[in-house]
């Protein structure tokens, strides 16, 4: 069930290639801040402004010349919409992006710029599946998955892989868990390459589904989560879960003033722009501070994609 | 006069050792908005947030032993308050700041916690060149002026110095304008280590002095600017006045919301958080696009402290 080292070292070697190698950002106010070191991979500065090119490509080098042919679909409003597109125009396919009709117009436009054939529909998930099952079936494209895709997961993978590579002894990986993409991918990264380094996830408390999944053992539905991390509002699928139940130390939950709280914190101190989901990674840290007291902390920064006119700082 | 070689490999040997070797950042998508190659040295990411720390660093290290036991001093309410208390701290001597009563209450702090001796006063400049002038006197201590000074203009030469090594053949640097010390500092480099790279100021068209300091041959003085660009709001010294109408190319000057757009563009699409003065850089390329079209240019990223409760996007 559970993907072998050797798949991750082959999609290692097959995304990388297409994607950048982002840096890793550090602050010694930051580190003072919290009585650690952390060591910020910053996907935000990834094409598309987030790491989901990663397994986006991933997932369209695994498709058969046939299927390529014929293109991929997926239904998104978010990063994996743009990160699709880009993928897929770049290595010469068509991408289909269902989306929910009240979309921002700036997302829209983002996923045509770079390519995508948008095709939108009302906003619900009924909608959303029946419209991407008319495209599959009418295109004959293949369906990737922003996260519950063996593939898609093990190009998420990537990011932590990499973040391993560039920074040694880290005793903390913590990584946004929304879908549980990146989230299994960066457990798969440290059980294989460095076994000794565990992994966090962060999620919202106002979205806790995964949280309320590893508890009971079975996956736990997402309803009408409230939380300005809008990547991290998704729920884990079979793919991903038995690997996170499996690999993962523990979920920190974080609440919404503290996800803001360490947003201000990147952006003012580090100067980077980092949207909501990315943060909850230093807020897990501000949540719990004492777990990470002089331990050297990975956080993965998932993206940067932020609506500059709806920033939640005020005095 | 001018400074020679000999001079400013001096202050890159002096400077280097206390500064981030800030990184180069590039973005596709700008490059096809202005058709041209554009690369930014982000001194956003340098300690304090902006450049300044290499100018105070080289007049610190200038400074004789005698001189040193007293300590600094300047008046400022910006990014030269907290990069002279960085500075000083770091090598072991005092800096006093003088700062208006009505500067921000967290660029008050953000000097304290650098570890420099607020000093207030009213917000005139008559009252600031008072106040200053009794600290020299009761502490003893050397005034660092933020632009107007050979040793500071020699240190905010580096940032363009480093810029000039991680990028070759560039056609333009552009560097924005303000009180003339990294201007002149961008001239001095390229004048000794690139001279087929040309030197284009980004002024404010609303604080646009040393455009028309250029025009009549001797120092405008800058009355009343209205410009979000607030580090610009400076004018030229006689030490850096010569320098720059020696070497510079030319000043293009900037609307207000061309300003505006440039740092949409710089946060939106690269992720980065820059202040309204270094956007000015790539204001300059929208406002004058034709002379930039295939060419390599370094835009000179002097800084990302901004308030982010002040932001100037909206809808």
């Amino acid at each position: 069930m559970i993907p072998e080292k050797v798949d991750l070292l082959r999609a290692i070697e097959a995304v990388s290639p297409h994607v950048h190698f982002t840096p890793i950002h550090t602050s010694s106010t930051i580190n003072q801040i919290v009585q650690a070191k952390v060591f910020l991979k910053c996907d935000n500065f990834q094409k598309g402004g987030s790491y989901k090119i990663r397994g986006a490509t991933n997932a369209i080098l695994n498709l058969s010349e046939v299927e390529r042919a014929n293109g991929v679909a997926t239904h998104s409003s978010g990063n994996f919409a743009q990160a699709l597109s880009i993928a897929a125009t770049k290595m010469g396919i068509p991408a289909y992006i269902v989306m929910p009709e009240n979309a921002p117009h700036v997302k829209r436009e983002a996923v045509k710029s770079y390519g995508g054939v948008v095709i939108l529909c009302k906003s619900t998930l009924k909608d959303r599946e029946e419209t991407l099952e008319k495209v599959l079936q009418e295109k004959g494209a293949t369906q990737v998955h922003p996260s519950n895709d063996r593939d898609v997961i093990l190009g998420q993978a990537t990011i932590t892989a990499e973040l391993l590579k560039q920074v040694e002894n880290l005793d903390y990986v913590i990584v946004p868990i929304g879908g549980g993409g990146v989230g299994a991918g960066a457990c798969l990264a440290c059980h294989y390459f460095s076994p000794s380094t565990k992994v966090i996830g962060a999620e919202p408390a106002n979205a806790d589904d995964a949280f309320r999944s590893l508890q009971i053992g079975e996956i736990q539905p997402s309803i009408n989560p409230d939380t300005i991390a809008d990547g991290l509002r998704t729920q884990l699928g079979d793919q991903n879960f038995p690997i996170i139940k499996e690999l993962i130390d523990q979920i920190i939950r974080v609440e919404e003033e503290v996800i803001i709280e360490a947003m201000r914190l990147i952006w003012e101190r580090m100067k980077l722009v980092v949207e909501p989901s990315s943060a909850t990674s230093l807020a897990a840290i501000l949540t719990k501070p004492e777990l990470f007291i002089n331990k050297r902390v990975g956080l993965i920064i998932t993206g940067g994609n932020v609506s500059l006119d709806k920033l939640p700082f005020s005095n």
